[in-house]
């Protein structure tokens, strides 16, 4: 039963750091509510506003960080919790629902609103053509949340198919070896010559782009901020005289791809 | 060769249809275009603006409407070409980038310039909770580009493997029986009870949103303005007093999913 109380939880993606690619929906959302929650270097992107309060958290609190979102908005608040990229997309939209589905009956009658918003994978294809214009997969290599074997038969049923793969949280401090260890998985079923891009902190001041072949692929190259998108066979690069080259995947595939 | 009149070309995402979910950086670029070319109805979405021109095209004309947009931008003129969504998922980016592979070499020198948008996964998810928290698979279900056979291997190997997909194009007038047949090839993998979502027209005034379940999907729920979410093994649905269910994938995955 709804109790008198229930307050409303907003969960806002912030697009991929460009303030320019934050939707005025979200703009809106996030000047509307009464507390923000989130990490620390999302919650600084949003605008002060004098009366609302901020709630930072650390990177890896997803649950705790959710929970009191949800706890606030049951007693009666407007809360918003922000996310980089899109909320949907390895990010908080399923760590909320998640502790929905766990928590107590009376978060089931707070009004939930998710606010898209641009994830990494489309920020990274769009500056560099159109890597994502067929089938793709979205696979995150973080093996915090399930077993190293189950991403490498994702791997390999994905490339097995023919399907493009951007590969969310490439690395991090404690998971240094997945990468590479992706890349050698997907070396056993791709073309050498198989484009791949690095995507680091795209639309942000320290945006940075690599082309390259899966056959050189150097996983250094991949932090934490970074989107790696692994074209299929039928992935293509045009060279451009003085300026970028354009990666894309052609909408129409021969059927020999898989 | 860049020759002395190469212009711009920019390829810019709408976003679902709601103008609250149109990117700053969207508007700011058709607004300093000195022409506009696109899809009818998308046209119809951006305000006028004295002195621009307007070149709508049907939809299906998306190489000839590259094309004219890229002769235009080489002839030097600030050209924009609108796309629903996201341009670079199943939309006018990579009819683009496969114009320029093929085209005359002086479309290599324009400055191409690509506005990423929510494409309309991200919007339907958002709608109903979290269905793409998990790895997933974006796929088109339009055979006018691929064989039916590819979409079928696809098909199987991504829900063989514990994605979710993300279902572009799922029916067309000229493309009755697509969807009916990948419901039946996604029967003989997933259980019966796979939450499925139909996203129609979402953010729009005609928006409407249905959640069911594999075992009782009617592909006739779906039209041309329709995305359908089919889930993993372990997408849930969290019933809600007075509200509507929560569809949601958990970021942690058993590993028995496959």
């Amino acid at each position: 039963m709804s109790g008198p109380m229930s307050g409303r939880l907003a969960v806002v993606g912030l697009g991929p750091g460009d303030a320019r690619q934050l939707t005025p929906e979200a703009a809106e959302v996030l000047a509307a509510a009464d507390a923000l929650y989130g990490y620390g270097p999302y919650l600084a992107r949003v605008p002060p506003r004098a009366g609302q309060v901020r709630h930072a958290s650390d990177n890896r609190e997803e649950g705790a960080r959710a929970a009191a979102a949800l706890r606030h908005a049951a007693a009666g608040a407007s809360a918003a919790l922000v996310s980089g990229g899109d909320p949907g997309v390895f990010a908080m939209a399923a760590a909320v629902c998640g502790a929905i589905d766990m928590g107590p009956a009376e978060w089931r009658s707070i009004e939930l609103v998710i606010v898209p918003g641009i994830t990494a994978m489309l920020a990274v294809a769009a500056r560099i053509g159109a890597p994502l214009g067929h089938d793709f997969c979205a696979l995150s290599l973080s093996d915090n949340l399930k077993p190293w074997e189950l991403i490498e038969r994702r791997l390999d049923a994905a490339a097995a198919a023919g399907f493009v793969l951007a590969l969310y949280n490439p690395v991090s401090r404690a998971r240094p070896w997945q990468l590479a260890a992706a890349f050698d998985r997907l070396r056993r079923q791709l073309p050498a010559q198989t484009p791949v891009v690095f995507g680091r902190a795209v639309s942000r001041p320290d945006e940075s782009i690599a082309v390259t072949t899966l056959g050189a692929a150097d996983p250094a190259l991949a932090d934490m901020a970074t989107l790696v998108i692994v074209g299929s066979s039928e992935t293509r690069v045009i060279p451009r005289p003085g300026l970028a080259p354009l990666v894309y995947t052609p909408r129409a595939a021969s059927g020999a791809s898989a």
